[in-house]
């Protein structure tokens, strides 16, 4: 059951809204705390799942979002693929358990991406695992948009750059 | 799974003693946000659990031990009544798992209840059910007690008292 962990979760950025008069400010924060989560999520993860070795940015992002989000938030995201690269993909969530109890964004707090510490989270569990990535939120129900749409970005290693210029 | 959680109510008890010097004030402030977290709860507990009115204090207890913190935090803590006028319980828990990824408390932070959501959230939640009581911890596996007990002290009504004293 979910529900003490997402109260939880609005505590934490009720504090960090106290603590934090700018916008930017909470969000760095929360993306700064996800990831110090991810980096000790990503073993309990590994463990728990037993998933093998993804062999492509877009079976790692299935990953994330068909086990990963299913085993800690009860909901599995639909994915889909942005960029004719192969390395830009969108989590996306019709619904999102992390904002059950919030009806809207205060109109001072419209810039807040309430569920930051979520990309956090990705970005350092992906760390741990030898990829780097940018993860943004690219919607968000809570500022009026349809779905909830979490961006993954990875960065090609300087390496296969190099590789594939020769 | 739990692991996100407790992962993110250690960013949180963090978040606070950065915030504020005296452990007592982190006390009495995850005590505050766990009595407003407690008071939401109960709506999805009562709806979730579908539990019969108790009729007794000890019934109560019981409900918090078996049915609610096994459906919050997977774990059923002993209950056992300290008090022969019947009012005063005690929730033990030989393992909290709260605190799975917290090694030990800086010597620094000797008198915070890094679990004190709990009592906040225990006590919001009665008092919605028109019930008042007070919440504190008595043992702490963190403090190097051998269990973690969290003593529960129902008040009597003014009413009951008067009643009885005629």
């Amino acid at each position: 059951s979910r529900e003490l962990f997402v109260l939880t979760y609005g505590a934490l950025v009720a504090q960090l809204c106290k603590d934090y008069e700018k916008d930017e400010d909470v969000n760095t924060c929360l993306d700064r705390m996800g990831y110090s989560i991810g980096v000790r999520l990503i073993d309990d993860f590994l463990a728990r799942s037993a998933v093998k070795k993804c062999r492509s940015y877009s079976e790692t992002t299935d990953m994330i979002a068909q086990v990963a989000f299913k085993m800690y938030l009860g909901v599995t995201p639909s994915v889909s693929c942005s960029s004719a690269a192969g390395n830009e993909f969108s989590l996306i969530l019709d619904k999102n358990p992390l904002v059950d109890f919030v009806e809207e964004l205060p109109a001072e707090r419209a810039s807040l991406c309430y569920c930051n510490l979520l990309c956090g989270v990705i970005r350092g569990a992906l760390e741990m695992v030898h990829l780097a990535a940018e993860v943004t939120f690219l919607q968000d129900i809570l500022k009026g948009d349809a779905v909830t749409e979490i961006g993954i970005t990875f960065l090609r290693k300087a390496e296969d750059r190099k590789h594939k210029r020769n």
